[in-house]
Formats: C-alpha cells, sequence, structure tokens
C-alpha cells in the first residue's frame, strides 16, 4: 500500500500500473511505465521502469507532480540486441520451455506471465558473445508447475538431437518443477556425450535482484566447457551473485520458495561450484564424456499412473486402496524417519502394513521413502521397519521421494513389472549413493 | 557381515547375538552379551555389552578364545539407582510415552523395541538430581509412527493436569512424528504457565553415541529454569555434545532420518540454546509466563478427516474428488514454489483448479502450502496463483505442510468451518510469522 496521500492522488489522476507516466521534482524529470508497488519499501515512492529497461524508485516531495503520459498497458519488452556467433567456440543449444527466466511482468494485471521468447533474455547478456555459439530452440512456453511427462519424453527427444551437433545444452525451465524434470530428464538420456543443464530464475528477468542472468551465463559456461556427461541443475549457489552449484539431476530439490540460492544437493555435494568469472571447479564425482561406453539412447517411457502418498499421522491408509481400485502400478511412501508407516496404533484402521501387502499382492510396485528428505530409509533398525519391507514394500535408500516416483514412473514405462521392483532401489543414474555424504547436511 | 572365518567359529560353536559370551585374548578375560554387528567397521571385531552397561569392541587374533556361557536373549536393561528429591529445586513433570530415548535394543531380533521405562534412563543421569523435583507419568509405549490425534488429546491433558504442580514438563517421545505431536499441542494447550519441552533420541541410549541423555538433561534444564510459556522440541543443534536447541513447536521439522542435530527450524530461529553445562541463551522471542492473559486452558478436539496432500507433476485431481466423496472437511494441498498446482497443463485432466473449486463448494476447507518447506506462499506473484486462490484455496502464509494439517484439523474440530476457515492463515500459536526470517535458511 502507498501512502493515504499518494494514493489520493494516483486515484484522482487515473493512475494505475502499466501507465506511462512523468514524475516532475525539483530537480529532475523521470519519465516511464509505473510499476506495481513492492511489498516492502518506501511508502511514498513510485517505481518506473524507464526506457533503458531499468528500474528506479523515486521518493515523492511535497511539490513533485506526476502526470498520466499514455495508458500503455503493454507488457514490456526487452529491447533487441544481437548474438554474434564467434568461430572456434563451442556449440550450445538452449532449449527454451517458459517459467520465470523468459518471463516479465504482466503490468496489466501486475502479475508474472510467461511471455517473452528467451532470445530476449540472450540478447541482453554481452558476455553470451565469448562463451559459446548458440542455437536456440524455441518450445510451447509452459509454467512449471503445468509440465507432465508428456513435456519430459518432448523435451528428451530433443536434447538428444540437440546434442548431436553441440557439445551441452541448456534448457531454460520454470523453478517449481525444475527438479522434477532433470531427473526424469536423468532417467530418460543415456550415452550423453556433453552436459545438460536445467536452469531457471526465482525472480524474473526485469527486476534488479533477478538471478535469469547469472544463471544463464554459467549454466552456459558450464554447457560449453564440462566434460560432464550428466544432466543437472546449475542455479545460484549461495545468495551473493559469485557463483552457481552444478548439482546432479537427480540429487537436488527446490527447498526455498523465493530465496535465488533455493536448490539445494541432498545427500550429496554438488558436482561443481561454477563462478560468474567463468570458473569451474570440481566439487564432487561425475561421469566424464569420454567415458561413455554406449551410444546416446533415449528411453522416453513413462507409467504416469504412478503416485506419490506422504504419511502423516491419522492418515487413513485406505488411500493405499484408492490407487488399487484406480489401477495404479506403482506408489512411492514418503514415510516419516527411516521409512515408517504405522503398525500398531491405537486404532485398527490406521495401520498401514496390510493395505502396503494388498497392493503389493495386486501387482503394485510399492517403494519407501522419507519425508526427512536427508538421509537414508533402512528397514533394518526398527522391528516396525522390518514389517512394512516383510510386507513387500522396497526400501528406497537416500533417493529423495520425487525422485523416487519419477525413478519408478519410468522403471514401469520401459521395464517388466518385475525388473521395475528388482531395479527401484539399484543405482542407474547417481540417484542412489553408496554411502550418502552425512557432512553436506545443511 | 563378518569375515568369513569368524563366522565360521560363531556358528559353530552356535552363538548369536544375545548370548552371553566369554572372550579369552593374550592379554584379558572379557565377559557380556553378544551385540548385533554394527553396519560399517572391523570384519574380526566382536562387540561385547558389557555389565557396566558399556559396550565394547574386541578385535579377535590368532589364539584368542571365544566361548557362549549361556544363552540370554533378553532385553538388556540399565542398572538402578535411585532420584533424589532435593527440596527447593524446580518441580519437572516427565511425561513418557515410548521411541528410541526410552528403548533398547532388543537382542532377540536386533532390532530396537521400546520396552524400558523411562525411569531407568533418569536414573543413569546423578545430574538430573541438580536440576529439578521429578515426578513420573509413564503412558503406554508407542513407537511415534504409531501416533494418531486421540494420544495428541490424551497428552494434551496430562500437561494441563501436571502443569498445575509443576514449573515445566518433559516430554520424551519417539522422533519420527515428535514435531507433529509438538504442534498438536502447540494448538491444544492455551495459557501455559510454564515451558513444555518434547524431547527424544535419534540413538539409543544403550549406544555411545546416543543423544538421550543430553537432549533429556537439556530439556530439564530448560523444562526447570525456562520462564517461557509456549510448547518446544529440545533436541542437539549440531553434531556436536556441546547444545541443544529449543524449536517453537510449530516452527520444528526432523530434516534427518538419522543425525542427532536432525529436528531444524524452518522460517524462523531456535528460541533459546540450550548448553549441556545449563544455560540458556535467548535467541528468538517467545512468550513469558508472566505475560499470560489467560486461565491454563485444553482445547482437545480434533477432526481427523483433513487430509494432506502432496502435488507432483502428473498427479491426477481427482484425489480431490476423493477425499470429498469420503466426507472429508479439510485437505491442505503441498503445492510447488509459492503454492502452485496445474492450471493449464497439456492434458486437461490435469488441470487442478476446477476440483479446487468443486471442494470449497462442497464446503471443505482448502489450504494451500509449500513443498519447498521454507519461504512463503504467496497468491499474489504469479497469474497461476491467483487462479488457485479464486478458486477458493487459502494460502497458509510460511507454515510448514505439516503444521497446516493438524492446525486445520484442530480448527475443525473446536470451531465452525466458516471460522475455521478465516482462521488457517491467521497466526495463532506462532505458527505464522509475519516476516519469514529469511537468513535463517541453512
Amino acid at each position: 500500500m502507498y501512502s493515504k496521500e499518494l494514493e489520493a492522488m494516483l486515484q484522482k489522476k487515473g493512475i494505475i500500473p502499466g501507465d506511462e507516466i512523468r514524475i516532475t521534482t525539483r530537480k529532475k524529470t523521470y519519465e516511464g511505465i509505473l510499476i506495481p508497488r513492492p511489498e516492502f519499501g518506501d511508502k511514498n515512492a513510485l517505481v518506473l521502469k524507464l526506457k533503458s529497461g531499468y528500474n528506479i524508485g523515486i521518493r515523492l516531495r511535497i511539490g513533485d507532480k506526476v502526470e498520466k503520459k499514455g495508458s500503455k498497458r503493454e507488457t514490456f519488452t526487452l529491447p533487441k540486441a544481437e548474438l554474434k556467433k564467434t568461430l572456434g567456440l563451442p556449440k550450445v543449444t538452449v532449449i527454451a520451455t517458459g517459467g520465470t527466466i523468459g518471463s516479465s511482468i504482466d503490468y496489466t494485471t501486475g502479475g508474472v506471465t510467461s511471455l517473452v521468447s528467451q532470445e530476449e533474455l540472450l540478447y541482453q547478456i554481452p558476455e553470451l558473445n565469448g562463451i559459446a555459439q548458440f542455437e536456440m530452440l524455441n518450445l510451447e512456453k509452459r509454467m512449471s508447475e503445468d509440465f507432465i511427462y508428456k513435456d519430459w519424453q518432448e523435451l528428451a527427444r530433443h536434447v538428444a538431437r540437440a546434442l548431436s551437433g553441440s557439445h551441452g545444452v541448456v534448457i531454460t525451465h520454470g523453478t517449481d518443477t525444475l527438479h522434477y524434470t532433470s531427473a526424469a530428464l536423468s532417467f530418460m538420456l543415456h550415452g550423453l556425450t556433453g552436459p545438460v543443464v536445467v536452469t531457471g530464475s526465482q525472480r524474473s528477468p526485469d527486476r534488479g535482484s533477478s538471478d535469469a542472468f547469472m544463471n544463464f551465463i554459467c549454466a552456459s559456461n558450464f554447457a560449453a566447457k564440462a566434460e560432464v556427461a550428466e544432466g543437472g541443475v546449475c542455479m545460484h549457489a549461495n545468495s551473493s551473485d559469485s557463483s552457481c552449484s552444478f548439482i546432479r539431476g537427480t540429487k537436488v530439490r527446490k527447498m526455498h520458495t523465493t530465496r535465488r540460492d533455493a536448490f539445494r544437493p541432498v545427500n550429496t555435494r554438488p558436482i561443481a561450484r561454477v563462478g560468474a568469472d567463468g570458473s569451474i571447479e570440481y566439487t564432487g564425482e561425475y561421469k566424464k564424456s569420454w567415458e561413455q561406453r554406449i551410444k546416446l539412447k533415449v528411453m522416453p517411457g513413462y507409467e504416469p499412473k504412478v503416485a506419490l502418498v506422504k504419511f502423516y499421522p491419522n492418515c487413513d491408509p485406505d488411500i493405499i486402496e484408492y490407487y488399487i481400485s484406480k489401477r495404479y502400478r506403482g506408489i512411492i511412501i514418503e514415510g516419516t524417519g527411516m521409512g515408517h508407516v504405522p503398525v500398531k496404533p491405537r486404532e485398527e484402521n490406521y495401520s498401514w502394513v496390510r493395505y502396503i501387502k494388498r497392493a503389493v499382492d495386486a501387482g503394485v510396485v510399492v517403494g519407501m521413502t522419507s519425508q526427512c528428505l536427508n538421509g537414508r530409509v533402512n528397514s533394518n533398525v526398527y522391528t516396525n521397519l522390518r514389517l512394512v519391507s516383510r510386507a513387500g514394500a522396497i526400501y528406497c535408500e537416500d533417493m529423495l521421494p520425487e525422485v523416487a516416483l519419477i525413478k519408478l514412473g519410468w522403471l514401469l514405462g520401459n521395464y517388466r513389472r518385475t525388473e521395475a521392483a528388482t531395479l527401484l532401489d539399484k543405482n542407474i543414474v547417481g540417484e542412489i549413493t553408496q554411502r550418502s555424504e552425512i557432512d553436506w547436511f545443511p
């Protein structure tokens, strides 16, 4: 909210966000598009988007004038520049899928929408000319919460095609389900010849604090230079603008709604620290491109009838029955601690063991993970765990629940049921580590 | 696994874990109960539980003798000591509910079971004599994964009764759902006169690395001395044995399956650091006991027909329909990012908005939280979020999904539906903070 006085003045002049206005102070005149007020900050200030693309906050004083110039209310677009192709530089294909990194504020509603084409972001970054020769592929723009498995399949096929002509691939993606997509790509693509780098931004490119530019520069540098034959996520490593982390695609999770360093490795350390200056420092183990023994292969099969069930106290196990009746082929349970669900609760109908057994008997593959996220499930420590395991639940080691879900969908889409069950707790693409790096717990 | 040679010898002599054995080495003779072999470590060593209660690992060399003395196979119990009541010290009631902190290894199965009475742990800690006069209340032992809301209700009533005669209360509890219980108690108890401290242990008391003793000492110190009129969790603050954190009961979560410092504050800092030396250093805001304006009151109502639904890509929104048909009264959705579910996915049947609207129209209270856990949901930033919010989902600010679930169950158990819906996103007992402490992100 603005101050009462400012609010009244804007209302009187019929000025709303998106309007082109002129502010005349004692010292200077400013012209630009009025931007919706940030949640916090000076109640007597207006924020303008100047022609240069920059935002400026202007604190009004008595006597300052505000006039409406025109009614723009259109989406702000970044000015176009040119992206040169410097011969000799490695080739990188950018696949744009939408999300905040390819978005701008829609000044009609004040909300962020994904409208701008990805090229416009690239044109804003002169540094890119020295990193690689870029090829652009614009897929249909989609906010990441709207992604389904068919989008992963399509993306996997595009990545494979792109890798035939490029050293690496950068995928720009909304952050909400970015880690689900990175995990899906890791399972769907085998025999990679170079890095597949998924990146995005937590703050839209037209904000001063946007992480879009640095994330894109780091992702491009990694895709151009790294001899890593894995898929992963490249996002801010901390709250400063000094470096990004490249984290294995199956060991990463969005752990904060808004922070730029929201993406964190779980049960492992990042594969590399990617400096804003172009440096790459390897901090973990990874598969090298020259060690690949198989040809690049896409295994896009996916069974969407897999469910993730998060357990909580009083959770009626009838939910398992529901998925059996809906002919689901796999269920990943997010249990408590080392993989618990109730065995002897005070009321019989909250006991989960026999429902799990019924699902397994009906041919459903049931996997157990932990809602702690960090650490490993283990069916040997407590008697109750053994009972759950004996009922047929497969304990998924130190896999994230979300990754176990995608792995199971992928397994059931490519293998027979018994094989899928056998492979669920075996490492395939780095999703399970033999010993978790317990010290890499924040 | 032991080495082949050691395995063969044990088998030949019919020795299994739980047997009382004698080991004669060149230097010394050891007698004790054979403990199941730890997962890692020397393959030629046996671990004995000595009469003193300590465990010892003995590496066997050629010529060493191992004999079976007897077949104990019974639960090891700690030797009894006496707990003095020093007049003048504050009174603390200990309510024991089970879990690892009140458990020992069952040498018949090798698994951890909750069998030992909580007094036995207290007797092992001479420091306690100088902290408080303890009253013991042993409830039926229950592993924490087996807890249901009736256990919370019973516990709340016991706590209220105990507070009438004690300065504070310590509750020993299994760690798996400890934070669900601490949240439930926070909502069920109002007008507290002193601290209600839930504690537990990640490693059983008969292990050298057990956190049971320090957690219990710190919890007791806090319950005896602190002028805090809130419920919270007191567990290891880091991986050393120097201090515990006291964290508000509605802002805490088990974030690791096995680490002793698994319990972490989310979107806030701990209320206090409790030193192993008895010191208390306040690090956050809290309600002081002398500021209470209402009398101690139990509001134990709870509606178990509330569900927590974690969203993931491809998740069929028919799950909402299922809960409507089962006559659920509340649903908390764990959305992605700032509280997203699909609005325009590639396939229409994955769109969640109209299912949420249908639930709300059917009288179900629907709340939105984030699977990021850290940070805040916000229905204003993206257009898709507004659509979900317009369908009737209540955005639960920076509340943890698990806490929002328990709050909604509690609200629907004590208030009419419209009141419950109104209160869901308003702070009641510290479960919502006006501004999240963004820097307290690990």
